[in-house]
C-alpha cells in the first residue's frame, strides 16, 4: 500500500532470461581479492586462505514478507542483510553472495530494478561481491533465496556451543523493536483494508521501529570492535528468532543453563510506548518477537572490562550449569521459565 | 499421478521449525575433509587449499517441476543433480551443498522425508555434504534452492570464454532424451486428465528418456577422464538448456563462431523414436529441448586422439571465426542459423 505505484512498465518476457540477468547484473564492480569470477559463467569462482562459512536463506512472498507494505527496494536489502547478519554471527566477514529469485511473469523489470536496487545498497555498505544465483518465473509468489559466503581465520570463528558457566551473557543494540514495526504496519495495512482508504498512515515518532522491521542492519560494527578489542566471544548466535529461542539454541548447543535479568533487556522508548499501546506484556516482543538482527553471545567474565564501555552492548544475565535450565529473573526476584518459541511463520505471518 | 500416495501421514507443524530441521539432516556423515561444520550453527565452516566454484539454482512448482507425476525422491535427487552439473561445467569437482526448501504447511513430514532421501542419495553417489539450508513454510507451492560448492586447482577451472578459432565442439552422452521424457508425461497427464482414469500409462520401452528426465545424472565421469587423460577444454558448459543455447553462450563469451553438423549430434534410438510418434522436427529437442545435464566443451584439436576412443564423447563440430556466425550444416549441404533459444519456462511449463 505504500509502493511507489508510478513504475515505468516493461514486461519481463520482452527481455527474455539471459538479457534480463545481463541488464540486473551489468556493471559490477568487485569488491574483494577473493572474488575471481563472479555472474557469468556455470559458476562463480572464489579463492580464499581463510576459512569461510557459508549460509543460505529462502524468503517466500507472504511468509516472509508482504508486499502491499514491504517496498522492494528495502527488501532487496533486508534479504542480503538477514544472510549476511549470520556470517557475522559466525566472528567472520561477509564476502560473496549469490541471489537467486523467482517471480511471476506479471512482475516488471523495473520493480525488479528496484528489487536490485537494494540488493546493490547492501552489497556497497557491507562490501560484499554479488557472484551468481538466477532469475526464474514463479506461477505465484515472489521467492528470494540468498546465499553468503564470509571468511575468517579457523581460531577466530565463534559457534553456538562455547558457553560456559559464570561466561556474561550480552546482547548488542536493543530488541523487540521489529516486531513493533510489522504490528504497526499489519494493523494499518488492515485499517486500509476494512475502511478502503488509500491515504498513507501518519507513522510520525514511529519511524525507528518502522526502518528496524523494513531495512534492518547486520552488526558489523560489533565485529569490528571485536577485532579492535580482541575479544573472541565464547559462543554468538544472531537474533532472527526472538531472544528465548536463540538462547535455547546457545544452551543446548553448549550444553548450559542462562538465566537473564528482566530489567537488563535492551527496549528502545518507542518501542516500550507501543508495546503499551497495543497492549502486550512487555517482554514478548523481546523474547519472541524476532527479526532484530543483533547479536547475542557470550564472554568470559575476565573481558567484561573489554565492553563495559561500548554502549552499543548490555550485559543481560549470565551462564548457569545445565541442571539450572534457562530462566528470566524478574524485578521482584521471581524465576520464569525462558520457553523456547520458534519464528512460527505461521502464526505470525512474518 | 505417478505418486505414492500411501504415505503415513504426520504435519510439519507438530514437529515445528526446528525439530523438523533436525529431523531430515540427522545421522549426516560428512564425507569431504574441506568440511569443517556442517549443519547446525548460524553458518557452515569450510577451509578448501583450493579455488572454489560456487552455483545456485531455484526451482518452484509448476514452472520447473510438476509434483504430479515427479516422485518427490526423484525430485531431491534431480535438484541435487542440476547444481553440481554446473560446477562440472567448471572442469571442478562439488563438495559442498546448502538446501533450503518453502513448503505448504500442508506437506507431510514423510513425503519431505521422500525428497531428502533423494537428496542424500544423490550426495552419496557425486561425494558431496550437506552443509546447510532451512526448512520454511509457503502459502503456495513447493520451493527447493540449491546452492553447490566445488573445487579444483586454479589452472584445471574452464570458463566459457576460452574456445579458439579450429577448436573442435565436443558433447558427452546424448541428447534430447529428457525433453521426449517431458513429452511422454505431459502427453498422459493429458490424457488422465481428460479421461478422469487413474490407471498407470504403459511406458514399457521409454523407461530411458523417462529416467532422463525425472533422474538425470551428472558427468563426474567425463570430468574424471579429463583427469586421467590430462586434458584440460578450452571452454565448457553444461546443456541445460538445449545445444543451441549453450553454444551461444559459449560463442558470445570466447568471441567466436561455430559449425556443427546435423548428422553428428548424438541422439539416442528411443528418443529418435519418440521425435517421430510427436511429429516433432528431428533437431528440436536436441538443440532446444533442455534439461540433458551432458556437457558441451571445445578442445584443441590436438587433442582429439585423447578422446577419440571414448564412447561417451561425440565430436559435433568446430570452431570458427566470429565473423561466420553460429550454423547447423545439414547432411545436403546447407547452413542454418543457430538461434539461442532460452530455456523459456513459460512456455514449456519446465
Amino acid at each position: 500500500m505504500f509502493r511507489d505505484k508510478n513504475f515505468q512498465v516493461t514486461n519481463i518476457a520482452e527481455l527474455g532470461e539471459f538479457k534480463l540477468i545481463e541488464h540486473l547484473t551489468e556493471g559490477i564492480k568487485i569488491k574483494n581479492s577473493s572474488t575471481k569470477k563472479a555472474v557469468g559463467d556455470d559458476a562463480a569462482v572464489i579463492k580464499s586462505a581463510k576459512t569461510q562459512v557459508v549460509t543460505s536463506d529462502l524468503l517466500t512472498e507472504g511468509i516472509h514478507f508482504d508486499l502491499t507494505y514491504t517496498p522492494l527496494k528495502h527488501l532487496g536489502y533486508k534479504a542480503v542483510v538477514v544472510n549476511i547478519s549470520d556470517i557475522y554471527a559466525m566472528n567472520a566477514h561477509p564476502k560473496q553472495i549469490l541471489v537467486s529469485i523467482a517471480v511471476s511473469g506479471k512482475i516488471s523489470v523495473e520493480a525488479l530494478e528496484q528489487l536490485y536496487e537494494g540488493i546493490y545498497l547492501a552489497c556497497d555498505k557491507y562490501g560484499v561481491d554479488l557472484v551468481g544465483g538466477d532469475t526464474s518465473s514463479s506461477l505465484t509468489g515472489m521467492t528470494i533465496s540468498i546465499t553468503a559466503i564470509g571468511e575468517a581465520a579457523k581460531d577466530k570463528i565463534v559457534y553456538r556451543s562455547g558457553a560456559k558457566e559464570t561466561d556474561i551473557i550480552c546482547v548488542s543494540g536493543d530488541l523487540g523493536a521489529a516486531y513493533m514495526g510489522l504490528q504497526l504496519l499489519e494493523r494499518e495495512k488492515k485499517i486500509m483494508q476494512e475502511t478502503g482508504s488509500s491515504i498513507q498512515p501518519d507513522f510520525a515518532g514511529k519511524e525507528y521501529v518502522l526502518e528496524r522491521f523494513l531495512k534492518p542492519e547486520a552488526r558489523k560494527d560489533i565485529i569490528e570492535f571485536f577485532e579492535k578489542e580482541n575479544i573472541k566471544p565464547t559462543s554468538m548466535i544472531d537474533i532472527s528468532d526472538g531472544l528465548s529461542s536463540e538462547l535455547h539454541h546457545i544452551c543446548k548447543q553448549s550444553d548450559v543453563g542462562c538465566r537473564i535479568y528482566n530489567g537488563k533487556i535492551p527496549i528502545d522508548l518507542t518501542t516500550g510506548m507501543l508495546v503499551e499501546e497495543f497492549n502486550l506484556e512487555a517482554l514478548i516482543p523481546a523474547l519472541n518477537g524476532g527479526e532484530d538482527y543483533e547479536l547475542l553471545f557470550t564472554l568470559p567474565v575476565s573481558d567484561y572490562d573489554k565492553i563495559k564501555d561500548n554502549k552499543q552492548i548490555r550485559v543481560i544475565g549470565h551462564i548457569v550449569d545445565k541442571s539450572e535450565g534457562l530462566s528470566l529473573v524478574t524485578e521482584d526476584g521471581n524465576f520464569i521459565d525462558l520457553k523456547a518459541q520458534g519464528w512460527n511463520h505461521n502464526e505470525t505471518n512474518l
